[in-house]
């Protein structure tokens, strides 16, 4: 199960920290994309719960870039989950084919979804029962308050209005049957991030926008860890990688994760002695 | 401009026909995906308006998926519209490394896009001022229900409600700076179709559904089409590639083509002499 391998690598590191393997040709000071992610993978591994490539820097390298997908998914260690940030959505026997890439090609432990197509277009990713499916909720960019801060409503008689990331949070939660369902909330909006920890209390949320996107940690990790102060992945990219753009960017990056997973770590809940 | 192309194609071959080129391991008779596409295309390219491959289809089959794609996509002739349907939806750079991808590695004419993030994440892919942009509206899924048709009520005081999917045409309308926006509408939904037709007089209307997915022909031309029978592109995938299944599978794709062409052309208003 996706979940229990998630727990089970934040317990490990004692860490939320999830880092973003998103190659930058004009940030990277190593331009083979397979050898920089290597360097970053060997200076981090022990300091996060995931890693998260996001698919459109490898696609925007043609075939090389997605060699270098592949390379890098294998050489992640075993008990370390990858997300694959690929915020796909299509419907029926194409929403098969994209769920097979992800999840048999790639062999991802995780994938992105985004939900505007509905439940009939995430079914086939969530029948993957023993990976995750993380659904874009409330993005950090501006531009998501466009459509899903709108005031919504089912029913043109009920008076109730909400707005479409919580219909997406409640809606997701009923289609968690198999419980490898999550939610994607930005950092950006600590405010949402609260509500939806409230109306899914038991899902892993992935919260991108730490660091480069400027979220403020303190606010966010109290806004969006669970009662155990966990099920909180929280994912920074350009902060890590592009610590350094010199020879010495591994060791860079590996400071900047070190320094970020303690920062987080002073907002969590005392551990119990067990896990420590 | 996208537009201007997509007119000349579908005016020089007196179609509003879109082949879908989603190569199906399952249901394909020759098993090289680029020879597959390259006989389809042959047999069809003097009755479509342009081709939609779905990205979806091609990262399913890994790197030869990929290459396979770069191939069908150059084999193309240059006067046919290529509209990569990716609906790909990401933010800040992330979304200016898929329209990099798209617009560039791919060189297609258009692509779709996924409006759940909003504005910023679609200005990326609209600032190729010369390449199409179709925006998912309403889907042709069932699942397309779950949040496209929620109710907004716009103002207060004068309860006017309106499903998410006008409000993303309308926005659409809005973005449309550029003259390079247009919509996706499923064929299984006519009545959204006119609705939206009627909130973006101008816009290209790019319709899934006709043939396997059941849209209803007649009713799909005549709420789709524009005032003067055109910026409809009606595409069918599965109803041509894989009308046959054996050696003559080119030819038997042309002919349901013809047939589908010819079907459609019967919905049009009668075509000004000079077009002829």
């Amino acid at each position: 199960m996706f979940l229990e391998k998630l727990l089970a690598a934040a317990r490990v590191n004692h860490t939320l920290l999830c880092v973003g393997l998103d190659p930058d040709p004009e940030l990277m000071p190593e331009q083979d994309v397979f050898a920089f992610n290597r360097a970053i993978i060997d200076a981090t591994h022990d300091l996060v719960c995931a890693y998260k490539p996001n698919l459109a820097f490898y696609e925007a390298l043609g075939l090389a870039g997605w060699e270098a997908l592949l390379k890098t998914r294998e050489y992640i260690p075993d008990h370390i989950p990858v997300i694959g940030d690929a915020k796909r959505g299509d419907i029926g026997n194409t929403a098969r084919a994209y769920a097979k890439a992800l999840f048999e090609t790639f062999a991802f432990d995780a994938v992105t979804v985004n939900p505007y197509l509905g439940r009939d277009s995430l079914e086939p990713f969530l029948s993957y029962q023993d990976r995750g499916v993380f659904i874009l909720c409330r993005t950090s960019n501006p531009g998501g308050a466009d459509f899903q801060d709108l005031l919504l409503t089912q029913d043109r008689d009920a008076p109730v209005q909400r707005p479409l990331y919580e219909i997406v949070a409640q809606r997701a939660q009923e289609w968690n049957v198999y419980g490898n369902v999550g939610l994607v909330v930005g950092a950006t909006y600590p405010r949402e991030l609260k509500r939806i920890r409230e109306l899914c209390p038991e899902m892993p949320l992935l919260v991108p926008g730490i660091g480069a996107q400027g979220g403020e940690l303190a606010t966010v990790v109290q806004a969006g860890m669970d009662a155990a102060g966990e099920r909180l992945v929280l994912n920074s990219s350009r902060q890590v990688l592009y610590a350094a753009r010199d020879g010495d960017y591994a060791q860079a990056a590996r400071r900047v994760a070190l320094e970020l997973r303690e920062e987080i770590n002073r907002f969590l809940p005392a551990r119990p002695a067990e896990r420590l």
